[in-house]
């Protein structure tokens, strides 16, 4: 038999759908399961998008620029500008999903052996993505007491060493839903331009900011635009994640010729779903005001019901649409089985994804969980009415 | 400033694009140009495609599972069975395009220093797929003298060492048009078994068989069944390169439970491309006769042409849409830069991909180009009388 690759074994599973299995035994049961484990929103997808790859007159479905339609990387920089981010065409490569944006990124700042400074608990793919690259994560703590604020600089300094090339984060972060202040970004920038890191900021929740918070982007930050790169998607912000259109972007012009040699390896983005994305942009300013409003009011509905559980413990998210709840349990993995494979109120549970996954350090995170309220309010209720009950037979 | 990766470094730029800043020059001076040089095929998408896309009934443009739709995986072996290729639904994980399922099988098999075999020439963006996993390819010269028939097995054995891990092979072959024998695949099937490594045929051109030659697959010989990684491609068949949906096929389990590793990480492929070659599996016989029939008088007619000038050598294609031309000029580069800043033929030039780029050895086929017979006869005609008058300005 031929072996498979020592990288294709360490190859992390998805924490997400360890708990796959056991849902199914819920749904066998004939109990309705509430999915709160999963980024997927149930938020519409804008008409303007979809329209136009109804519309679109093809006839030939050809291949694109390797960097994506010019026209679209044209419109998506005055998107940016619009924002505030000093961006033009050609410092973006449009890619397939910020998944791939992320792996032109790793692949193009380093090599095998080479390592990753990751702000815990994170998006468990940056490890798939860091095994993929042959690249080690070395995991900051942060910790929910402080809201998942960016850890102290000296606590990031301490992990530096010969092999460092580069700080990823995620801002706001999945699956904390932290959203870094002018300040950290700016203590970040401090820390990266006097090592000669890259910085990699993974922004695909960007436009998901509440309560008045301003989104400070990397781009922003012009002290270190040969040191940042900028991580988008459509996904989340259009609620079209299975376009899988995102972006890299950065000013370094190095960097940016090499991850377009990766690009062009892969001969281009898809074509419908650039469509759709190019068209998205022309979605009106009430869409996005009615989706804030909306993920506002789910996190306040879902956060606050949790907080009034006994035991249970959540850092009010500023951004994006996950949070990470402190059950009152030893094993949060063992108890979110158990809610799947013994559980149900009125022939109804939920699934949740254990944090333990997102965090690198082995044993912590443990009794913590991450919620995405991507779900309806009604539904949010009832869930946390579930946990609320659950927690009390569980604990018996 | 922060430092790219070597590996960045080291990924190689696409050979076909090379010239791409001379052809902007012939047109700069009115000339019209003739793209021998890619192959982005003129054809039509089947109408049924196109059209599940336009009725498609989106809401949510969500993603799909990792593997891709169940139905489409299920469509796509009943597709498989029908050729008489021994493929279940368990057996197929859907990809971003065959470039994806080439990354995924590398990974899957390969670590950094490992090395794969591959007949040369080959489609180069298999040295970029093999940089970006830290492989070593090794190449297998094969020739124009044999029609680029495979190379003797005793060249592959003595190639073989600790670190060899599989052998990559084009079937039928970009850029040299062979079509390997069912005796030929049988011999890979042994030499592969006996040293324990992984066969993997990219078979992306399987349709494109000219001449009543049969295409044989590696999923046909049974034997090897555990070594058999066939990587797959809507974008040729269904001339919808743009859609970006390919496959990795394998019946080795570890080998698909570790590449599903690699489909997690990146979440799925894109929903619309889905869509649209699920349906594409409904195109009718007509669609690929025609098809077939069309590209097999493309050929005639360019390696004809070709062959008629005094010096020039093509090896007749037995399938896909590429040959290599031998032509009398030392460096056939200099003369495809030359032909796009130099030479016009009342006002219309050709691009031609010059094919030492497609080997791995240096210094190899500088007297070669490859060519695409993607465009229409005509067209294919006034390119064969453009190289012929061209070689004798050239030349003089
Ligand atoms: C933090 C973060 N980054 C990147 C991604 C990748 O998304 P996509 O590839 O769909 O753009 C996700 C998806 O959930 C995410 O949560
Ligand atoms: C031999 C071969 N393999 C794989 C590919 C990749 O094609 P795609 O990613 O569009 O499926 C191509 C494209 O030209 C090719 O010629």
């Amino acid at each position: 038999m031929p072996k498979i690759s020592h990288k294709g074994l360490q190859m992390p599973e998805s924490p997400i759908r360890k708990l796959v299995p056991f849902a199914e035994t819920a749904k066998k049961k004939g109990n309705k399961v509430f999915h709160l484990n999963i980024g997927q929103p149930d938020i519409k997808t804008p008409e303007v998008a979809l329209n136009a790859v109804k519309n679109a007159d093809i006839t030939v479905l050809e291949y694109s620029h390797s960097a994506g339609f010019d026209s679209y990387r044209e419109k998506l920089a005055a998107y940016y500008q619009k924002q505030g981010l000093p961006i033009n065409k050609e410092d973006i490569i449009i890619t397939t999903g910020g998944s791939e944006a992320l792996i032109f990124a790793m692949g193009s700042t380093m090599d095998e052996g080479d390592e990753i400074i990751i702000p815990e608990p994170f998006y468990a793919n940056y490890n798939g993505f860091s095994t993929q690259n042959g690249v080690k994560v070395v995991p900051v703590m942060s910790g929910i007491e402080t809201g998942f604020a960016l850890p102290p600089i000296a606590d990031f300094e301490k992990l530096i060493t010969s092999r460092t090339k580069a700080i990823l984060i995620c801002n706001p972060g999945n699956p904390t839903g932290y959203m870094y202040s002018k300040e950290e970004i700016q203590q970040l920038a401090a820390l990266v331009k006097k090592h000669d890191l890259f910085l990699i900021a993974d922004e695909v929740y960007r436009e998901f900011a509440y309560d008045g918070f301003e989104h400070f982007s990397v781009m922003n930050e012009e002290s270190i635009a040969e040191n940042a790169i900028m991580i988008d998607s459509v996904s989340k912000r259009f609620s079209m994640c299975g376009a899988r259109i995102g972006c890299i972007v950065s000013k370094n012009k190095e960097l940016m010729t090499t991850a377009m040699k990766f690009a062009q390896a892969r001969l281009s983005p898809p074509t419908y779903a650039q469509i759709a994305s190019e068209a998205a942009l022309d979605t009106p300013q009430s869409y996005f005001d009615d989706v804030i409003t909306e993920y506002k009011e789910r996190r306040d509905t879902l956060v606050n019901a949790l907080n009034a559980i006994d035991g249970v413990q959540v850092a009010m998210p500023k951004g994006a649409f996950y949070c990470i709840a402190k059950l009152p349990v030893t094993n949060a993995e063992d108890f979110a089985k158990w809610l799947l494979e013994e559980y149900d109120l009125n022939g109804e549970t939920v699934m949740v994804a254990p944090a333990a996954g997102f965090y690198s350090t082995p044993g912590v995170g443990l009794n913590e969980v991450r919620l995405a309220y991507v779900l309806n309010k009604e539904d949010l209720i009832k869930s946390a009415e579930i946990i609320k009950e659950a927690l009390k037979v569980y604990n018996k």
